[in-house]
Order: structure tokens, then sequence, then C-alpha cells
């Protein structure tokens, strides 16, 4: 029975990294089916998709510590658990459901949380669980929190409009994935289409990121952008900004949970 | 004989201007050919360009004053003066009088201003004044400015990498438009590919506005966008830059000759 | 009890008819909002958006013939019955749907017609009525087609892959918007995908155009493009182009409710 | 002394190919800088780019032919000579001779070609042979043009408004790349803009491909789009489109240079 496997790997860059790599795999009678791989210069990235009959993780540790490789053997797993947390906006959550129904994910919706109980009946009638968590006992919500998102490989941040804490995302086991209502860097924060608005800005856009301890500073995995004119209000850049954010945020999560995106300090490395 | 006017007019928002306006007009004989107006509730904006035999300037300023317009009355006029600052890059400048060439732009290009000698010969084998201003004495170069551009419809600052003095701008006479290569508000000020590169954004742009006291911070005429990946290095993203910077400089300069620009406070209406 | 209207118009350009419409609406105490033009040389196009307190048709009628104008006077009206066609693929409907939801369109949904089964349950939870009506006998399909969009003021096929006869399209007392799969007029009739991917473009569309008898040939509303590249499978212009049917379909829907568009032959002015 | 090479491989898709081809090059104390593969299932592509000390050519033709590979083995040469065939329209050609002397290409242009003298002047004034053929006598154009032509590695159609003869391509012993000012498949042939202006499409393009005895039938290499509405004219879209089109042949001439298209019938494979 063949498996498809990814390997990625990290490490500084020096000569012989693919040679070794790919005649590692070949060995095992792999065949490669796609192979990216970027040079900074400094570092090397790289990712390899083939079809494998046995797990090669044990010897690739012996050949990865040659080259003082950060690595990772991920699997093409349609079973992936990933949950989603919103706040009052749905229109990044539905989108979200949709494409897991049209299967453009490699992954299931586990759970939808929420500090808000509106959507309950929505998210219910995608048979998905859905947990009402309370912001206003912040240490008490992101506790429950921990508990609820023990099992899951990815955190969606789907418009929830709450800042979480250092101390919880150091505990939090999976990576999280925030959309925000701008072209990062600009408008970082609250308010991005009112201070659009206010700048008279031309363009708006969205950006997607993994979440870390600094606000709206973590490595961006995706943006894209709409055009706007003076006729535009306020409502207007509000539902342009919709259409952007859930293209950027569904491109960002297809990326991740197909192993496409590599950390590189504070920026990625993405594989597409 | 028949001349085409632009009637550009800015005031409080109130019933009848429209009217009023296209009824001073149709009185006159004019035939108007375009019109475009915007109204953000308080303010109000409208721009009618006409065929006209008669200049309307005289008695149209009662009209105005009875509505407590700003008001002004442009021409369609080949022969605007635009004076083109620059520094070392040349790929906005080339390509702006390549487009004067092309007819593009409502104007003719005066002469050329810059902080170093290279572009000399360039400049000359078009058949334009080109003038070398040291940037080393700010307020003699300055002075200088304000000597050379007494006689300019328009200033453009084609990639001049020097700051204008608050008392220099309030002295000139012409307005000045600005590219700045970044989207706005991200990466104002110096460095902006290297802050874009740091940053690992994946989307570069720039920015055209008005020049104003406060760095960057002027009206913004026009806005444009590409794509990056973690592929492009500096180099490359200042290689995508040119081809955005030329494209939204030139936009910006040929609506504000053919007027389609105005001004509210911090922002722009532009009547394309 | 101000109203307020629209106010389109098309005829032969002749000088006077802005000044004679905007006299007309000031003389009856309207405020107008928002007004634009178009002239081709030949021909004139004018939207005019006014609060008024009294229908002024009678009057304009008058007025109108002096003129010789096509023009219609319609109303913002958030009533307005919206029928869906749609086969399979439920990403058009299930998106506008939820435009509807967030009342981003002038409009309600009236009812959902497919030639298939599958998506009554979805369209039922929706509170919508759902019709089945086979397509094997084309005919009778039409005739119930007639019956059901009696009384509807807009058509629109969400990707319903039935081609609609020439005798319908007459009785259809509704206008229809159709979205196609490709940027027409490349691709036009079947399998856009497989065409597409075919021919190797580097850029993929979608159309949403007025249905006529001549398959693919009604005026364009809107289009829009995404890039591709050879990585991308049939699987994945289909993806890549489900998102932009639904922006596109959704903007050409939103302009037509919001009476912003005049067909000029087989061209659209959309006065946005 | 490193040189840098490129090796450019087409075969049918088998495993080991990449093992082969890395260990092949790391044997050779190759460093490997990068490399991209892409496989239809059916036909597998390599670029690998790569440092080496030694020229590989004669012991990886016995790789090859084990793998009944079509190999290249390429150079980053900035000597590469490119002929530029030109009309009347300066755009391209000017932008092209900007771009060149900017070095954002690897090559150096060779000579100008035009069936018109009026760019002469133009051209010798960056010191470039301008050849002056007329068209009216084809075969004897075709026949000057091979002789002009025997030494360059790239002819750049920029905006020639000649069709240029199967027998004479067949001839043509370098690739041919020419600019078409359209979105292929749509408006192929003569009178792109008129043809889009009439048919009232919201978006118009351009496209750059290799020149193949069928008209406007070569693979894509890229195409760009910008928007247009009602309000653009004829001359207006033949503005708009000289900017797309300068920049998508840019981008074509600079891939195919640097060795990073790769032909799939009448597709490409662009290695970016």
């Amino acid at each position: 029975m063949e498996e498809r496997i990814r390997l990625l790997i990290t490490c500084t860059d020096r000569p012989g990294i693919v040679a070794a790599v790919s005649n590692f795999l070949f060995e095992r009678g792999a065949n490669i089916v796609d192979a990216e791989q970027h040079s900074t210069g400094d570092r090397f990235f790289l990712r390899v998709e083939a079809e494998l009959e046995q797990d090669p993780s044990v010897e690739f540790g012996e050949l990865a510590q040659r080259f003082e490789m950060d690595w990772r053997l991920a699997r093409s797993n349609p079973e992936k658990r990933v949950a989603i947390l919103v706040s009052r906006y749905d229109h990044c959550l539905l989108d979200l459901l949709w494409r897991f129904e049209q299967r453009e994910f490699e992954g299931t919706p586990a759970m939808v949380i929420s500090n808000h109980p509106e959507l309950a009946e929505r998210v219910a009638s995608h048979g998905l669980a859905f947990h009402h968590v309370s912001s206003e006992d912040k240490p008490a919500a992101e506790e429950r929190f921990l508990e609820l998102l023990a099992d899951v490989d990815l955190v969606v941040l789907a418009r929830y409009m709450q800042i979480l804490s250092a101390d919880f995302l150091e505990r939090l086991t999976a990576p999280a994935i925030n959309i925000h209502h701008s072209f990062l860097p600009a408008f970082a924060g609250a308010n991005a289409y009112d201070r659009a608005l206010e700048r008279g800005v031309k363009v708006i856009g969205a950006t997607s990121h993994y979440v870390t301890a600094e606000l709206d500073e973590g490595p961006i995995i995706e943006q894209d952008v709409a055009r706007v004119s003076h006729r535009d209000s306020r409502a207007d850049l509000v539902r342009i900004g919709r259409d952007i954010e859930r293209l950027v945020l569904a491109r960002a999560v297809k990326w991740h949970l197909e192993d496409r995106v590599l950390v590189d300090g504070v920026r990625t490395v993405v594989f597409r």
C-alpha cells in the first residue's frame, strides 16, 4: 500500500542537500511527485511530495542530523481536524464550511467556537459542534479554549474579534491562522475599514497570517486587494472587503493544510 | 468659436445645485459633454465638461456666491507646463516623456530638474531643458526651484529623493504630485522595498499623491499593486515596483491634467 | 413622505437634455442624490437618483416625448422578486442566497428552479420555494417556467446548464442574467474550462451578461479574471473559476437591481 | 572557475528521474541553486540551475538516453543576441530597449528590423543597428530577414504587423516571441481593439506567445488584462492596451532568456 508523504525541510544552505534527499527517497522506492525548493542564500527550504511504501522517519532522522535539518514528515490526510473561532461576522465561517463540503481542503471542520451565541443554529445545521465561550472572563475563556482545542490540527480565526494572550498562544499546540481586514502592515489593529476610509486609500485588502503574541505581526501567508474609490462608503468597503477576506483566508487555510507553508522567521515560504 | 471648459465645484451639499449649474450653462448655449457629481452627505463635488462660446466666469461668480461654492473654471489646454523633478532613477521620467510624446497628457514638459547631473544628456536628447540643482545646500536649492518653477502648472516628483520643506511648499504656486514606492500608509518614508522584503508581504504597491508638508500624508490620487512571493529578491521588488510606479504616476498626472481630481481634505475625489 | 426614484434615460444625444431633466426635477422639489451620464456621440445615457415627493411620471412623459427618449422610472425597492435557475453546481446559488441575507441586493429571492432535484433540501433550509422542473421535455419545461416566472422582476441563471429557446426568451417578461464560465468571447459554449486547459491560457475568467436568443452573445455586464499556471489541473480551474463566477454574477445582479445597467445594443453602460 | 548552468529536461514521467539527475550533478561537485519540476502525469518537466566546474554535457547525454529525455544545457549569458522586429508602434520596442539598459534581461539587443523607416533615428540614438526591410515583396523581405537573423538567439515581434510565412518560420533557427493585443483566444487576428470595443467587453488583455505557422495559435507564455468600461473609447483601449502589451511582452522575453519556459505541445510550462 503506497502512501503519499510530504517531507518539509529547513536548514542552513550547503551543497548536496537535494541529492542526499532525493537519493534517500529513491533508494526506498519512492516516486517523487512534486518537489520545490528555495534558498535565501543562508537558509534552504525544501518540500518534497512522494509516494512511498514504508514510513522513512527513523532512517531519515539520521540524514537530517547530518545536515542539521529542521524537518517534518507530513501526510496528505483528509481527517485533519480544523477548529474555527468566530465572533459575529459569518462570511468567513460560512465560506470555509462550504469549501470543506466541496472538498477544497485537506481536513475536516472539528468545531466552531464563538464568543457570541448567534451563530449556534447555523453551525448546527451543518452538523457541527458549536461552543459558545463568553469572552468576558478572558482567562477562563482561554482555559476553556485549551480544553476544546487540545486535539485539533489547526485553529482558524475567522474574524474572531478578541485578542488572544501570549500565554494562551504558547500553550496552544496547534498553529493558528488569522484573517486581518487590511493589507498589513497598513491598518494593523482595530477599525481597519474606518481608517482606510479616513485615509482615502484607493485600494483595500486583506491579510492572512499565523498568529503570534504580537498583534498582526505574525508571518504573512497570503494577501490580496480590491480597488475602491471615493464613491465607496464604509458599508461598501465592508462589503467589498468581505469578499477579499473570504478568498485570502481560504487560500491560506488550503495551503497550510497541504503543507505548502514553511515559516522563515517573520516571513513565510509558500510552495504553491 | 466654441471652447471646451471644465467647471469644478465643491460646496456644502444642498438641493438645487445641479439644476442651477446646468440651467446656467444651458441658458448660455453650452452643450454639456460630461458631468459627474459626488456627495459625501456634507460636501458636494461636481465636474462639468461643456462646449461654450463665451467665458462664463464673471456671471458664474454670482451663482457660486449664492451656493458658497469653491469653484474653478479650467480649460482643456495641451500647453499646460509640467516640470519634472528627478534624482537618479530614470524609469518614471522616461515613461512620462514617452507619454507626452504619445500625447497621452494634456500638457507639455517644461523642464527637468535633478539634484544629480547624470540624466542631463538623456533629457537633452528629448529637446528639453535640464537643470542640475545640487541638494547639498537645501535652502539655496529650494530658492532656485522657486525661480525655475514660477511659471509652471504642475510639478511632478518622479522619484525625487529629497524632502521638500514646508516653507517651500507654501511658496510653490503649482500643485505637486509625488510617486511613493509603496501602498501607503504602509511603508511611508525611506527604504520601502527593504521594509516590504523584511516584513514578507505578498503584495507590493505604489501610491501617487499630492505633496503636503507632512511626508507621504498628502491626498492619495491613485494606487496599484503587484503580487510578489518569497522568491522575489530586493532587486526583483525594485524591478516589479518600477512598473507599478510608472503606471500609477502616469495615471495621476493624466487625471490631474484633465482636471479630474478634486481634493477633499486629506482625500481625493477622482472623476474618471 | 419622500421617495427615492431613479430616472433612466436613453436618447439621441443633443444639447439641453441634462438642463431639461434637472430643471424638471428641481421644479418639483426633487433633491438630486446622484447623476451619471454617458454619451457615445450618437446616443446619450442618463441615470438620475433623486428624492421626490410626488410621482413625476405623467408630466415627465411630455418632456420625454420632446426629446424622443426611451425612459424608465425605477424605484429603490427591496421587494423586487428574483428567481434563480440552477442545475447541479451550488456555488453561485448559495452565494446569492447569502448575499440576499446580508442585504447586499435590492431584492428578495422569490424561488429556485432546477432541472435536478438535489438542491431541494438546501433551498428549503433557507425558507425558499424550490421547483424541480425536468429538462427532458424542453417545451413543457419552458411552459412551466413561464407560469412560475410570470410575476418576477429578474431571472438569474446561476450556472443553469440548459439552453433556453428564443421563443421562451421572447415570452419571458423579466430580464435574465447569465453567468458564463469564461471571459467571453473566448470559450463561448460548453466545456469552457476544458478548452482553457487545452489552449494553455494563463488567465481564466467569468462573464455575466443579459440572456439573448444567441448563446453567450448577450450584452456583457461584468467580467473578471484570475491567473492560472501550468500547475493548475482541470479541477483547479473549476475551483478557482467558482470564486470568479460567484463574484462576477453577484456584481451584475447587484448593479442590475440598483438600475445601474443600461443596454446599448450588444453592449452595456454600467453606472457604478 | 565555477559556471552557472541550467539543465532543461522533458521526458515521459517515471520514477527516479530527479534522483538520477541530482545524483549526477552532486557527483560532479555541482551546487544546485534552484530546481523546479512539473508533471502532467504523462510528461515530466525539470529545470535545474546549478554551479558547476566542468561542462557535463557529454556524460549527461548517456543518462539522458537512458530516460529518453529531450534535454538542453543552457547557460546564463548576458551576451545572448536578441533581434526586435517592429512596424510603426514604438511602445514595446522602446520599453524593451529601456529594460535592456536596466539589465532586466539576460541578453543584448542585436538589431531592430522594421518594415517602416520611421523609427530609424530613434533606434540609432540607442547605438543599435536598424534595418529597414520593406514588406511589399514578402518573399524577398523574408529572405533578407533570414540573412539578418542567421546569428541571433531570439526574435521578438514587438507589434510587427506582418504575418510571417510557414516556410520562413521553418527556416528561422531562433525561436520567435510575438505580442498579441488581446487575451487570446479572444480576438485573434487583426483589429483586436475594434472588436473588443464592438463586443463591449469589460476587460481587455494582451498575450505573448511563441510564433508558429498558425496565426495567434502558438504556445502562450504570458497574459495579463486591465479593466475597461463603457467610458473608454477606442483610443483609450489602445492607450491602456499599450501598457499591458509592454508588460506582458517584457515578462515573456525575460523568462525565455532565463530559460524558464518549456514548450509542452501547444502549451508552455513556465518555471518562475
